[in-house]
């Protein structure tokens, strides 16, 4: 894959102003909607080139432009803060193993820690969940910060070639194919977590089946406001 | 019905300033008390006509007078925003088959969605409940956004001549006979719901019964004081 | 009882500043912390005379100094806004039937409402509800608004001579010997509700006993803070 | 051990500034994170001498400098506000038996409650929890405020030469070796509490065993990033 490649342009070029800008304001979403806490990362992949953009060593909430690194897809530095993040595996070996990936995004969140340690599954009850398969998410096993090359191809593989992967007793890994749609993914997940929580409270509920899911995917006219309602929010709340 | 109704005024006429108004306060009050996120809409009959207003594919909370939309009971543009909503037959079909309705909101409420794919129901348990039946609202069981008069016209239907219907996978369509009254029982019903939800815990609520609704009902002197309280705590955000 | 209480001063004298001002602090306090809605209010004896002042339909978080009424404990109109709160009996019955109560609120409390419909009660399993005995507050069955002498006369009598009675369907009422305790043991009602529901998900939780209690309550320098640092919660919000 | 220990300086010397600074921002971080209510403290022991410096009758999220107050492990007053804090032997036992202590904090929290009064336990079931055992922390059952020398002795035993110990009825105390880690542990037990709560619901769920959590705690560039992050938060609401 690599020799077909681009190399990366210098992370302070003005070819990656706008999805440097973009990225900030995707940690600043998940964690202004509570998503993240104090830790947490999105990346991006830089377009054309075997190498992304994260966040280093800082809360999501927190991230400025100069909180940002590049690295290639096997932790090479290439540009910005100095300290690579400690998980950088998650997003270098889902995004070397996924070329139809552009974001990802990891977080702690509660709901899907709580299904990473259930017998229980987290599965589409509204349609919001039609980016899940109706069985939904499988549970990556692995115990320990994800740090080495190793874990992370480990944790591709769970992810497989789904949207989603919970984490055991950690969190959860989503990728999208733009950093709105992580961000649009990884907001949903953590409402339907709660959603799913409430409802298998009182019996069975009546998930979504493949069929079904099918229906909302097909509908291409589908709105798509999750980014633009969340971006209103943040702005909102700097008033 | 139409023959008997004259045309609406112009949607930018001083005649409909109030009425537009009203909407776009209602649609902020649903995302300021968290009923709706993203999605949804409130849609307000134009006296003696067969037309409607609502916002057109944006999210409730950020809407703007420039972002509204009139159309007739049909679907037909009548001025406003050029796009209508997705699902404009939510409204138009329910204004259509109930004369006595004036506005309606749908919202991806999560109480409503819980309880749309659960075996148990949601049931007055509390006198804000009074403007249902003891045995609660109905579900439309239909898959797919509301996007054709077919599906606008099954879920009049599943509504019926009733206050609320639930929408299996996808929240809820409420009626009233006002925007206030709309707002009311949206919000009303969405607290209702999560009561329900935690009730229902700790074994068999003592829901209210027909003949105890009909006290509260019949008490034309119970203050409804939602419209006023809700835009009072909108206020006090902006300020 | 009435013979030997001197008249009450004029809704507007200096004599009666600090209690009102008081009386709309406590309001707001309700509405701040989540326990009102748009609906409830408090009352507060006039020191020495047959009378009390509350809100007269207001949402507590809204009052402001036009909007206080001054009753006698038949309900006869002393001073201030015009109309009577609906529920006026409430106040009115109470502060008759228990001249060691100076002030009572009342509320539809989220966590009284959920537990006025249960088989299962509320009870003290934090010190915090030390002002409670060990089988919880007792609940009031009746249906309708406590708007007649008759019906406030049976909630008092619900009420007996503990400090709180739910109300089915309803909310709550809540005395204390001054404005602060009442707002502190609304507030506490509420928090110890929460608890209660969450503890009982999980098996029998180790309630606090009648002797236990008693430990808490003979501890005469346990501090009261609930006030000071509710009042300190509102001037917070309102910088 | 008194022998080996200087005297504590004065309370107002420059020495302590920094270190009072950083026990009101502490206390500041429990209210807003809604740890505690009006009520508990954090401690912070002199370095070096048999010292400890708390806050003396006030709600944690209104602690000024002019409210503290220094002691020796006795108890006596070494200066500051005047009257100690009621419970000031939770700090003074606590401080004395564990010499490997810096700080304690005391809380009401909601979470730690409610597992004190349960048959089921509060454990590790996320990396957060990693300071715990995997059997979670112990519960002292003593009635009445820890006010007496012997009450504060009992509990210093219950926590024994562990992180935390619950307390029924009442809440926690947690125990670190800095400021900073005393809120990074304070704040994820509440954490934990809630997820456990939320898990329990549906089954049993996957705690970490003792070796799975010895994992965690080996790997020494775990970030710490708990203090850095709830300052953040603070700063943003006091913009």
């Amino acid at each position: 894959m690599s020799q077909s490649q681009t190399p990366a342009p210098a992370l302070d070029s003005t070819k990656l102003k706008e999805l440097k800008e973009k990225l900030i304001t995707a940690c600043h979403i998940l964690d202004h909607e509570g998503v993240t806490d104090g830790y947490g990362h999105v990346s991006v992949r830089v377009p054309g080139a075997d190498a992304f953009i994260t966040i280093a060593n800082v809360s999501p909430g927190n991230v400025t432009s100069d909180r940002l690194i590049m690295q290639d897809l096997d932790g090479n530095y290439l540009g910005g803060a100095k300290t690579p993040p400690n998980e950088w595996p998650i997003h270098a070996c889902i995004l070397k193993a996924r070329p139809d990936v552009m974001a990802v995004s990891h977080t702690h969140s509660k709901w899907s820690t709580i299904f990473s340690v259930l017998p229980v599954k987290l599965k589409p009850m509204h349609h919001y969940g039609k980016f899940l398969s109706a069985d939904g998410p499988p549970v990556y096993q692995g115990i320990g910060l994800v740090r080495t090359v190793e874990r992370g191809n480990d944790l591709a593989k769970a992810l497989g070639d789904g949207p989603v992967v919970l984490m055991r007793a950690h969190g959860d890994a989503v990728v999208g194919a733009s950093v709105e749609q992580v961000i649009e993914r990884t907001t949903r997940l953590a409402m339907l977590g709660e959603w799913n929580h409430l409802a298998l409270l009182h019996g069975q509920p009546r998930y979504l089946t493949d069929e079904e899911l099918k229906v909302y995917n097909e509908d291409q006219r589908f709105p798509m406001r999750g980014w633009e309602y969340y971006v209103s929010r943040l702005k909102k709340r700097m008033e």
